[in-house]
């Protein structure tokens, strides 16, 4: 099979900085679109990915599932999208669409699995598929997303996995305008949740640990603050809220947030796999018929929906532009949290 | 305020076996109704609250919230009830009727506590609430069920709470025809889910531990049984089920059953209140959008739904009838499971 060559920065190891290093391309099939890359979104599950976190890292890994891009070249059977449209693509680049979770537009279920657009299996080449780190890719156009134009497309970039990650469970528990939400943690995440959460019409409440983001939560949307690690705050909020979303990506007590629940309200799992520990108690959930639950993005046709939501309610992601050259950098600020709140690579730069 | 005396049976300390006693009820509001007691059934619930098993009960305690009866007087005020009518009372004689969870005819969520049928407050008299092991019960209007006529009264009684209990979740959860259902558990409860899930046209299965209660839960309905201890069987049962319900009173893990789960799953918990040990993976939560959650008893409205459509669909509970002399010797056996599905009292033997 035919393939080009294209600079990428991944890591050949999982102890090994991040460096430039070439990949290949699949040529166009029919149904493909060649994109130029021009913003890459940097996610936590980048560096899980490099550093092995979770196992099964195949090297050399190439990261980045927050891409957006222009369209330079398209398949004879492509419809969709024309030369020159800014697209994007996130965390799926392929799945069987043929289950019964990808007849249902649930592609992030497909029941034999998605192609994820990093360490996933190219699905004409057989190598692992690589990401948006890179001057280029090629993608089905099913797998393709379109870019609403009024939008800042490097801020749009966090939207193809922090946003819809959020959006997702905000759909999928119907919330609307007068809906009671909290957010549980400020990154990237819990950023984009208090904005689409407000976008839909809700009252938005953050849960933080610190003081400190207080303000920041403010000019993100937020309506109220509640310090979680203050009794006498989370006793005032006891019944209150219909979804929560916990975008904590580590072990915690969920317990204290499911009293902060509504009757009939769920908190739903984003940001952490594993076991809960300390144990969850089923008194409070039998009690009000309370749900804990897990939701993980979102499938293509309800992306588009969120990319075109964004775009008529004029949100994108709070981002820091970076170099190429200082992933590794950006990796280091990342994991202590201090970034604002998403690093966006500027794919220029690896030109 | 006017009393009457009535014969009950009950218990005076938490070691105590249960014992002929008398009891006041008190003369009718204008919207009670008085009923003359005919059955009442055996929960698990009066024998934690005879022994004391979740704190805070009162001696001397009179037990039994799965009442059916003859209504032999009424308030000026009542409406809905005539003297004569088969009538049923459940585990609540009262709420505020003004909360959000009133309102919304949820009122086993009362945000001011509804009362229960035994060991509450009773409203005008000011002394803990008497159940059904009794001759007679005086209830507001509101808390009184109407009773298919066509059906078994003494059969009719467990309905009131195992019965509903089971229903509220299968309609909460929008189980239909061609819907997958699984039910934990062979007791009062799973046999009343088995039957309700059948009648509401699903697919039922039956997790059990042991192969002996295979024919016995054909017979009630189910469609199919899985062992749990079966690692093959479990297996084969992987990302089925929409709805499962799960009536295991006593500590166990959901794991495996949280991998049954459909897509989109839900696993709830109406038997067992405490921690979830060992803990809860959120993985599988999370990689497939499944939820656990809680649900108790159900609101009057809904309770009269499902004695409707039992009246409809000619359902009704497997009994055994005793008298009320017989009450500790059945909560012995019923500490063994030693009863197909449920002890149902007599009333008679007590006049």
């Amino acid at each position: 099979m035919n393939t080009h060559a294209v600079k990428a920065f991944g890591a050949a190891a999982s102890d090994a900085e991040l460096n430039q290093l070439t990949i290949h391309r699949r040529t166009l099939h029919p149904s493909d679109v060649e994109i130029d890359i021009l913003y890459c979104g940097v996610c936590h599950s980048d560096l899980h990915t490099v550093r092995n976190d979770w196992g099964g890292t195949i090297y050399p890994t190439v990261p980045g599932h927050e891409i957006v891009g222009k369209v330079t070249n398209i398949g004879s059977a492509v419809t969709a999208f024309n030369v020159g449209d800014t697209v994007g693509v996130g965390c799926m680049v392929d799945s069987c669409r043929t289950c019964d979770s990808c007849q249902q537009d649930l592609e992030q279920f497909c029941l034999n699995g998605f192609t994820g657009t990093y360490n996933g299996q190219e699905k004409y080449l057989g190598t692992p598929t690589y990401g948006g780190y890179s001057e280029r890719i090629v993608v089905d156009e099913h797998f393709v997303l379109r870019v609403p134009t009024n939008l800042n497309a490097a801020a749009v970039a966090p939207l193809l996995c922090a946003g819809i990650t959020t959006w997702s469970p905000l759909r999928h528990w119907k919330v609307r305008e007068g809906s009671r939400v909290a957010v549980i943690g400020l990154g990237g995440l819990g950023h984009m949740a208090i904005k689409l959460a407000k976008g839909l019409g809700a009252s938005v409440t953050l849960f933080s640990r610190s003081e400190g983001k207080m303000e920041d939560a403010r000019k993100l949307g937020a309506d109220e603050i509640i310090i979680s690690t203050d009794s006498a705050q989370m006793k005032s909020v006891k019944g209150r809220f219909d979804l929560i979303i916990d975008t904590v990506p580590y072990i915690h007590d969920i317990n204290p947030f499911v009293g902060a629940l509504k009757i009939n309200g769920t908190l739903v799992l984003v940001g952490y796999l594993g076991k809960l520990d300390p144990m969850l108690n089923s008194v409070p959930m039998v009690m009000g018929r309370k749900s804990v639950a897990g939701s993980v993005i979102g499938g293509i046709a309800e992306t588009q929906e969120m990319l075109d939501f964004c775009g008529e309610k004029n949100i994108v992601s709070d981002i820091e532009l970076i170099r190429m050259q200082d992933i590794n950098t950006a990796y280091d600020r990342m994991l202590k949290s201090d970034v604002k709140y998403r690093f966006v690579i500027d794919m220029a730069s690896l030109k």
